[in-house]
């Protein structure tokens, strides 16, 4: 796994200023109108949630953030400085601000230059860490399970972009803005071939006679780090589990549905398409379990 | 056809300083790092050749740029803000640095706000207008034709986004750095059924049997401005036009293939997939066609 540990070890005094982000190491909060983050969407992006004031699966967030930059080839990441800055910013707030908890934002660019949309032999990528105060989430949606809707937008497909978390996001943005009903948690997104692929903004599972399915994103969709961990605690709780493709109709005759991401962990799905699910009793184990886990894998 | 037609009237004193880009109206190259334009490709963009001090093809530039913002629902762009920016960008090259020819870049993204992929409901958009000097480009292409290559990528079909020039360019900077040959000049895409679609950075024609064929984009590419110039010229002239699935072993096998683009206009292919094809007296036609209405069609 990648990025190594979050090593945490420096304390600001109070009278320093809090930095809201850092680019390249620097406080400030703009960059140039030339960077190929802005032109073309050429860089990745992590969202990180910070609990007690400390990182959640930090390593593995880093994993897939060096698992996107090969992709993109954009060389290794920094990642002592990411992991200094992160430092920085979370001691910052708890220091001025009295908040443990929010979420840290990494981007990385190619920077500037090159040709078009050819990238520089050596790019200067461009490192932008940020603190975001915490969203207010009532408890509700974990506990009684969240309305759903089925997007009209299709995912395209692309092998060369499944999985990392890139920041051509439109299709993320165009789907979100098809619903204001503010009762409707997520939408769903399915690709062409009309298989759920994953919500707009979170990983989706489907559980099904004792086995726990989630859409296989070879083609689209981003792997998830908390999908990830839900993989593992099923795993380990003896809970049958397969990604495979998963056409809309199978969720919406299945047992019990599941949303995960960083920020909600598990919400689960009371409302699909007309249809009523109930908690199941193996969606509440993967809760709890992913709640020890984040306890645990907060950086030591 | 939108935008109306680009105004010139503003003449600076050659004392002024050149403003190299502008966001929003004001002098800088920076943009806050919370624009959505980063965090999501949340935009869209136009390359406009300047030549003899003028802008071309300033309204079709304009239509597709409403077109894009429609789409992408960002609103009506500000077209007299464009319009003097883009006037005051080029005539502060011409009387600072007596360049008359280049290129401006105008970039405009959803600005910052709203929460995740959710737009805010009343959005404020950023406005990017750039002056970038004229690529040297030798006239060999054009008078000889170039060598072009098949991508390996192949792209996403999104009829979403389909057509319009957004920000989100992965697919077009990956499929680019698929080769360093500088011998070859473009390389083409397929889409996942295999159909050519575009160059990374260019529409694609080729000519059988006398009829002109020119892919269909309703499902992903861009739709260029000089490709609209040259199929209203070739209806024009009496050529047979279609808009069609084509292939990648019916492009090497047709009588001759030519690629376009603002900056290029026309330029014939030489040589594709190990095949040669030379220059029809169609295309040198639509190259001259092509060169008159570029100069018709400056700003006036």
């Amino acid at each position: 796994m990648g990025g190594g540990e979050f090593s945490f070890h420096y304390r600001p005094e109070a009278s320093e200023p809090t930095p809201p982000l850092f680019v390249n190491g620097e406080v400030r909060d703009t960059l140039p109108v030339s960077d190929r983050g802005l032109a073309y969407g050429d860089g990745l992006f992590e969202t990180i949630t910070v609990r007690g004031g400390e990182p959640e699966f930090w390593s593995r967030h880093m994993a897939r953030l060096r698992e996107g930059c090969a992709r993109l080839r954009l060389g290794e990441p920094d990642f002592g400085e990411l992991n200094r800055e992160t430092e920085l910013l979370i001691n910052g707030q708890r220091t001025t601000q009295n908040v443990d908890q929010g979420i840290v934002k990494i981007i990385i660019t190619r920077g500037s230059g090159g040709r078009g949309y050819r990238a520089p032999q050596e790019p200067t990528p461009t490192r932008i860490t940020a603190f975001h105060p915490w969203p207010e989430i009532p408890d509700s949606p974990a506990l009684d399970g969240v309305k759903a809707r089925r997007c009209d937008l299709r995912l395209g497909q692309q092998p060369a972009l499944a999985g990392i978390k890139h920041l051509n996001r439109l299709e993320n943005v165009l789907a979100r803005a098809e619903w204001d009903d503010p009762d409707i948690a997520e939408g769903l997104l399915c690709d062409q071939a009309g298989n759920v692929i994953e919500g707009t903004m979170s990983n989706f599972f489907v559980e099904r006679e004792g086995t726990l399915l989630t859409p296989d994103l070879s083609r689209c969709g981003v792997a998830g780090i908390i999908r990830s961990v839900v993989m593992e605690e099923a795993r380990s709780q003896g809970i049958a589990l397969e990604e495979i493709n998963i056409c809309y109709e199978d969720a919406t005759t299945a047992d019990a549905l599941f949303l995960t991401n960083s920020v909600i962990g598990i919400w689960p799905i009371r409302e699909l398409g007309g249809k009523e699910f109930a908690i199941s009793p193996t969606t509440r184990t993967l809760m709890d379990r992913l709640e020890t886990r984040r306890r645990g894998e907060r950086s030591p």
